[in-house]
């Protein structure tokens, strides 16, 4: 299972508008690196089934060119109104299935979760979750914009909860 | 685009554990026949993940079978709650991937639009919505269960108020 760069793996932040993204390789539980970080953006102005398309065919890509060892997902959310769920729901879908349909393992994650494995604490702001990301993966930078850095802690926080083979 | 059996439409009344469907023919606005319907089903027990994979390749599946000129999709939702909402937009994103990644165009009817154009009152009950399915396309007993005969009513739905070539 692991490769001379180590696993990898995917961390997603999924959104209509923009869906955040994170590609770490992970060598030991000491050493983990950016490999990839990045937004997939769509445009209110498509049909929603255009939409999803983009982001499966992204998500899609994005397991093809690193190949990951398990996707990890932010399983969204809190206080939201039924309309945005649905249309967020529909999102989410197109990831889950771009990993399904690979047979990939799905790990999924609730924001809190990801923010206390990260930062320490589930109330963490953007900013705190960008700096502790930026620290842990030894960047110059926090990943931008925010949806980049929280899909990058989705996948840092499976490295730090989740299991591995040995 | 015409072919001796006709045109084909699939409807789709989507849901996370019963997606109903129907499969019409239409020669022309008055010879439209039922080709087959059904319900696509998943465990509640089952990770989310692989219940819209299975609801994904079946409606993969309808689509290579019967070569639908359109997809008509039921456009859920009024009074659900965020969680529930979130839920169905899942099932709902995989049955509109379906049908995007193979450049088919999709149809999105209200729930009442539906009804409407099928029973002629968008406050028209289950049964009255079977009743009429079952006359329009003389058939010797309303579809059952109720999922499968609101895919056939979301294809109907499509036939009387959709745009077709001459």
């Amino acid at each position: 299972m692991t490769s001379p760069g180590g696993i990898r793996i995917l961390g997603i932040d999924p959104g209509t508008a923009a869906t955040g993204y994170g590609v770490v390789a992970r060598r030991s539980h000491r050493d983990v690196s950016l490999v990839e970080c990045g937004v997939i953006r769509t445009s209110a102005g498509e049909p929603l089934a255009t939409r999803i398309r983009e982001i499966y065919l992204e998500v899609e890509a994005l397991i093809e060119r690193h190949r990951p060892y398990v996707v990890a997902v932010e399983s969204v959310f809190q206080g939201k109104n039924a309309r945005s769920a649905l249309t967020l729901g529909h999102a989410r879908g197109a990831i889950l299935l771009a990993a399904a349909l690979r047979d990939l393992p799905i790990a999924e994650y609730a924001p809190r979760e990801i923010k206390s494995a990260v930062v320490g604490t589930g109330n963490a702001t953007k900013d705190q979750v960008g700096f502790m990301v930026k620290q842990q993966l030894r960047l110059k930078e926090a990943p931008t914009p925010h949806d980049a850095a929280d899909g990058v802690a989705a996948a840092l926080c499976h490295c730090l909860v989740g299991s591995f083979p040995r």
